[in-house]
């Protein structure tokens, strides 16, 4: 039996429910590639959700996905402008400036979160060949320091995005744990708020693999069939992503899951906040917690129950709770951490 | 119940054992991104076949799998050589221009096979910047057409590549269909005969997805985990794909798989090899079937059991057999074709 | 003094009227990077030629103008179809791949010049997002092999490009020596005849440096500006290549110098044609040679003027003239020609 | 007669003497893409002035050289450090991500120079797949916003740089001017200073077009002959540039050029510095003047003589020095000034 830790949600396996759709799916012979009934079956799924005037697209992975999503409605001379601690800007090995040419603009970030005054100091020399030119805005819900934009953030950047010819992207690796956070359903931060192209992720909260980006103006995928299959996204045995996202979308799944991590991540702030020694740095609002720690009980604390330093400067560290994340983990690890600290 | 037919071995579903390995892995955390220990045994396992001196990297899908050999040993003033059919050349919308930035040179073929002669009348203007300069030479085991490279054959074109400072590719999506073929191990007709990478496929014939990508002298993968992640191919929950790997490794299943995909396929052969109106175009080799059928009966027959037409103009088609194919299937696709030969 | 020869006519000089032009603009400080009166100017001048509904930019070199034309109308995922010995596919080391992602195929070729046939059998799998999809043909004019399109020829190529939804590029590096060839005016085989984007070329027939990209539809140039500088491509000195255009479309010196190369070619050719050791094995149309001479002449030949050995296994020779080749430079050659053959 | 301005160094023509070294190569044939005796020549000037040990490339223009000298060193997942003011970062359009792949990282800059500070906070994370890894810093001498770095302040970064395996590139676009403004030779803020790669302008300082990449290890120009031509920056005709880069590096030239630009600029400093309501924003150590000048007055000066506001927000202006700017120039310039003021 593997241990449950708190490094990373991506740690942590795939929900029984997720397991059972794929053994469902699982007999005879079905189109490859992505014309199958499974696949048609789990598009139509997303449709419920977020109307019918989508265009559903089905990729390996998250960085797959944002990749995707940017590259079908860039040029290489275009720029993207993103949060200097974005998923895409940090943690992509470059994918997204390689595969789509363009240049990624790092913006300050409070909480992982930007500003339209971020935003704007980029619109310059507009028109001007010399230099790229913006296109796309990328926000990450929620964010990659826990935080999770609220609904009238998201409005006031992408109106200001659309007052501006510019495009609102938005990476949501861990949407579910913000549409538990909001208290609203997936299509109201997302569409309805005015986001163009959204990156919908399940790994990370009890799906094996899989992603899916969903353009709410199907002309922004005109050419994305080419791209996920140049990307190398393109998976053959399509039904097996489809039947995973056809069950993560019940509720008893996708919300199930993210609600216990948020709870648990909420728990774990609860069970810490108090110590002197421990300063958490963001507002505990998605299923993340980020403090920074003495530096001399890291390492043996990590034994005890692997997690990352994120800041190796300041030694703040990343606790991520996950969908199967326990009370009693909690309780063991944070009394190993006061042990610690009393030595 | 889904129906299986001869369109694609990527159709067919996924083996009962290997979905069992899923199953196995399925509980608490490990660390992602292929750290885990259940990604080290499927290592371990690869290392068993092919010899300790190798670099393995697991990744979502054959194309994938192909671009990072690629990339990882050219540059993109380099030239890859392949067969004018081969899947990187026509199956895989340009991704390795796209990435790696090389030209492919299409070489002429004989049932999916090239040969020296081909390859040596492109080394000229070497050391000339005007020119791509050739770097690579890829082989397909088994072919697209269905044949399947002779020890011999790749031994002469091993010997060839490192005689004039080339490395030889060979894409394994069919791997084990053509170690059935030619009564051989895995390791005989690659790392023994002179491949220097090696794309090691089983989606093909049996798993639910993921590569492989072995690099027979690690100095060649030196960059690789960089690109894979750059190409979008780092898969977060590794262990998925590994589990995958060291049950397929077993030849309970590869073994038994290719087997019977290639039974089937000479089955097939038999059955059709004496109707006049069918002209079987390749020696059937592995698990694939390629005929001139007449043109008046291909809709219909496609309406009883779906497969492909690959080259419009003959009216070729292709019918794949694959690891769950059975006689009892073969045997109704084969009386409905006569009964519309008959009308 | 350096002394002519055949190898290039990039290796001759520049014509004493180019270098008066460039004199002329040399004074005081204008617009950097194209928006100056003597760019404007030399836009005009080509307006004059090809009509007012163009669109026109200037680059360095011939690879340059090339790939801006390509990279302006493509996709990563389309593919260029041309010659297999066209300047893209051969000479510019990979340029067009990298640049534009895209997929060149190579056509079979006559003189240098393909066929409407060669073409339709890459017009298969459209709208399969397997396959890279055909946007652009491209032909050289006059060709790499000294051959010139006739005018029904590049209509019937056009008219079928049109009938596919393909678009017609000209390579016209040499273009001028194909005008005087045919006997007709630029916009006559260009524009008139169905070409959407030429490259145009001038260094090659007097000119220090420069050449132009014409899109027939200025829609195809809606972000060449762009492409133009992010392929370094932009000059920011730019009056002078404009000047350099404005006076070469005089025909005092397109004209006069593109007739003189192509009557020394003529010349050479009358001269070599009853020599019973060598075999031209192109028709001479513009303003190249091109033969199979003895090999053991070769080198004490290449002594006395340099030239490129083309096509190594048959000892095929290129022997090229240029603005500035005189019949005596020819009679000296042809004369120590045979003294080498007699021995 | 062209009006001379403030607005680029780029705007100004061609000193008389590189004229002249135009004329003098103008005759015959030599061979192209710069296997000739001139450009042999002038690569020897440059050792000369470098010393024996180094690889010269010469190019088009600055971008290229710029993007030549960092993609000769880099994979696509490595970093490129510069000041956010770089003209790499700003003004290529993108290029250098386009064509290596890598990103940028755009560091704080204090009059255009960047420190060890700035460059350390990105060296985390090293080794890690998930991350580009830094490769290159990238300094601009003299800098974009007119300063230049001291010998110590190159020395400190080229020490830090080589501590932590990065490259050092300097960016010489006005190299010329820095050199004036230190008092120093080429060879003692460059090669000696620890640079490791130099991109060598002329075009601002009285050459036409063409710009040299000088890497002072040659070992990192191994393969920069096939990068150069593939990014379509290999000149054919290359003997007009070596010619004046041959005239360009006689002091009589560059020296007195720049002496004169930088002087110049000295000049127009010190007839604005105590108006009250110029604001000159950076220190004036090569040839261009960095002020906050009155919104209402900018359009109606331009008018007289044109430049660049460089920063809207702030109606920061920039006037550029040229290697041909008189004093009357700048008398006339300032009066006009003046009368706007008053009104």
């Amino acid at each position: 039996m593997n241990p449950r830790g708190f490094a990373s949600d991506n740690n942590s396996g795939v929900h029984p429910l997720i397991m059972q759709a794929l053994a469902d799916v699982n007999n005879g012979h079905v189109v490859a590639y992505g014309s199958d009934h499974y696949t048609k079956s789990a598009i139509e799924r997303f449709k419920t959700i977020f109307g019918n005037e989508i265009a559903v697209y089905f990729l390996y992975n998250g960085t797959g996905a944002n990749v995707l999503a940017l590259k079908s409605v860039t040029e290489s001379w275009h720029s993207i402008l993103c949060s200097e601690v974005a998923h895409i800007y940090e943690d992509e090995c470059g994918a997204p400036e390689k595969i789509t040419g363009c240049k990624l603009i790092p913006l300050p970030h409070v909480h992982g979160k930007i500003s339209v005054d971020g935003i704007h100091k980029h619109l310059v020399w507009l028109d001007d060949e010399h230099r790229v030119q913006p296109k796309v805005v990328s926000i990450t819900q929620s964010t990659e320091m826990g935080g999770v934009y609220s609904l009238n953030e998201i409005k006031t950047i992408s109106k200001f995005c659309h007052d501006n010819n510019l495009l609102l992207h938005m990476d949501g690796a861990r949407l579910s744990n913000a549409a538990i956070s909001l208290g609203l359903e997936y299509v109201d931060f997302t569409k309805k708020a005015g986001v163009d192209i959204l990156s919908f992720g399940g790994t990370k909260n009890g799906m094996m693999f899989g992603e899916a980006v969903i353009f709410f103006n199907p002309e922004h995928a005109k050419h994305s069939k080419y791209f996920r299959k140049q990307n190398m996204q393109l998976n053959s045995k399509m039904r097996y992503i489809a039947a995973q996202f056809d069950a993560y979308l019940n509720p008893d799944i996708w919300k199930k899951n993210a609600i216990n991590a948020n709870e648990k991540a909420q728990y774990l702030y609860n069970a810490v906040k108090d110590i002197k020694e421990i300063n958490v740095v963001h507002p505990v609002e998605a299923n993340g917690v980020f403090a920074i720690i003495p530096k001399e009980i890291t390492e043996e604390l990590q034994k005890e129950v692997f997690f990352y330093v994120f800041d190796e400067h300041a030694n703040m560290v990343r606790w991520m709770c996950s969908w199967d994340t326990t009370t009693d983990d909690i309780d063991r690890f944070v009394k190993r951490l006061k042990e610690l600290l009393k030595k």
